[in-house]
């Protein structure tokens, strides 16, 4: 146990992403305005947050331009009518979309010299391996920054988490994502999973990353225990808006870093400008079922039908059919 | 880093303490109806809960009737009223009352064995040692098992944490309990503070306990940063009910301890029937203005008067006004 006060220091090779758009548009299908997607992205810059997640780079085949909000494509001309033309060196800010294996057109997207991103984050479950690391090799040739998020780590075996660690220490992948989708880990899973992630990238100089969700009020906590490992690239929304129980708050992840360059004012003004109005017609945050998902390591789903049914405030019911299922 | 699942085995010398009355009374002057109160109580027995704490033993020269539930008094003719005559045997609950230095005419105490309470838990400010020491030895003589809880510790130099460890390790008390009351400290903190409660304590085979807020959404963690160290007495409330960003919630301490005795059902319960109901009328719980005040180590109460003001969605104007004050 060391004596000292880290907590009073930055570290500056932390870098910070906010996926508000991204995540928080799992809960309206992406049908944000333009002006609240150019708010959140005036608010990263002023926040002097690294990298902003816009949404996903989703395939037009699967998903309609009727029923979902244009951040769930990314596409050229969506970003440029919403933030203009987006100079990265002047921001200080790095543009990122998502691509879930499965359910993107990667092989058509535009290299990085005609893109306002910077980075494609692939999105993938450990039976989508193949896939995901076709994906990487394509985006990665394409000039973008890449990263790997192997999605809801906490149903995976060992056996399984390692199979992929190693195909993804030798793929193009700058960063690999500890993906927390059920809200389910806490301290002593989080120090594994870092240790397991850490000893299988080793000398591969990628970075490790932590997306957590806050099912059991620990999104922010399990950040932390990751940068204490020594995670450096954090993923947070304002207002913690994403799926179900929602992410790390970036109010209270920039709080804690104590790096000069993050400002909070700008994130409280889009809270209460942008983001607390929201909460009139979307429900998101910790709550009672995603504390029964998130502690029996299930899906969210569940507990989102719930909480916009007419039954929603039968919590014992909930309870009592879930619990049953085991 | 060891590679075990210590997350799938209970440890049955971890004690589970129900503050849901006494901290909660603090955003009401625990004026509870005796309704409420008593299904409180019948829901810690049924959810098997080790203590409860059912309020203060206020000062009635302090505190008026007028003004404040019986719960800050706790008289034995008010505990009769609202549940019968305890029997802490059949039940398996021990009944606690909290007593404040400077605000409890604790010389005027009855013997344990004319109470319905086991337990009286003496709470302090560090400049308060003298007189916490004289109570503590005063209820131990009485027959009351005995705890010591230094509030607001994470305002504390190490030298005056030290001079408070020193004497509590050759009081009578049986637990020393770790006070987080601003919802200040995080995982690497909670860490330090348990090595230097726990090498102070040694040898005296008092049990060390944690009561935390959850003004950055870490009073859970933190009270699992507790238990993985060692700390074997540890407070929640229902609905995390209590004062500001409230307490670390009953019911996801209880699905994480997988203690067989601990049953969720009835904690659920209580929140339908009656906690989820206060909401109504009360506001607790994680909020941006608590993450200002928990990050900058400061009291609640600036967040507190704010959220009950006309003013309460103008984040902008608090965020602004109080980080002035640095």
């Amino acid at each position: 146990m060391h004596n000292s006060a880290p907590w009073i220091v930055s570290r500056p090779a932390i870098k910070t992403l906010d996926c508000t758009i991204r995540d928080g548009g799992l809960i309206n299908n992406h049908k944000f305005t333009d002006e609240f997607v150019r708010a959140a992205y005036n608010a990263c810059i002023a926040a002097g947050v690294d990298y902003m997640e816009m949404g996903y780079k989703g395939s037009a085949k699967q998903f309609s331009r009727k029923d979902y909000g244009a951040m769930r494509f990314c596409e050229e001309e969506d970003l440029i009518r919403i933030i203009g033309k987006h100079d990265t060196e002047a921001t200080g800010l790095k543009l990122v979309a998502m691509a879930d294996a499965g359910k993107s057109e990667w092989q058509k997207f535009v290299p990085k010299k005609d893109s306002a991103l910077s980075m494609i984050r692939v999105a993938f479950y450990a039976h989508q391996l193949t896939e995901a690391l076709e994906m990487i090799q394509h985006v990665h040739d394409l000039g973008y920054e890449t990263s790997a998020n192997l999605m809801s780590v906490s149903v995976l075996s060992n056996a399984e988490i390692d199979t992929v660690l190693e195909a993804v220490a030798q793929s193009q992948a700058g960063t690999m994502v500890i993906v927390d989708s059920f809200g389910h880990l806490y301290r002593e899973q989080i120090d594994q999973l870092y240790t397991r992630f850490a000893a299988a990238l080793k000398g591969t100089n990628k970075e490790i990353g932590i997306h957590a969700h806050n099912n059991l009020q620990l999104a922010f906590s399990n950040t932390i225990d990751a940068i204490i490992h020594g995670a450096n690239r954090v993923d947070a929304t304002m207002g913690g808006l994403g799926r179900g129980a929602g992410n790390c708050p970036m109010e209270i992840l920039l709080s804690f870093l104590r790096n000069p360059k993050y400002k909070l004012l700008p994130v409280i003004e889009m809270l209460q400008h942008h983001i607390e109005p929201l909460r009139e017609t979307l429900d998101w945050g910790p709550s009672i079922p995603y504390i029964i998902t998130g502690s029996m390591n299930r899906h969210p789903k569940v507990a989102m039908d719930f909480l916009v049914s007419p039954d929603k405030k039968n919590l014992i019911g909930f309870y009592e059919k879930n619990v049953t299922l085991e």
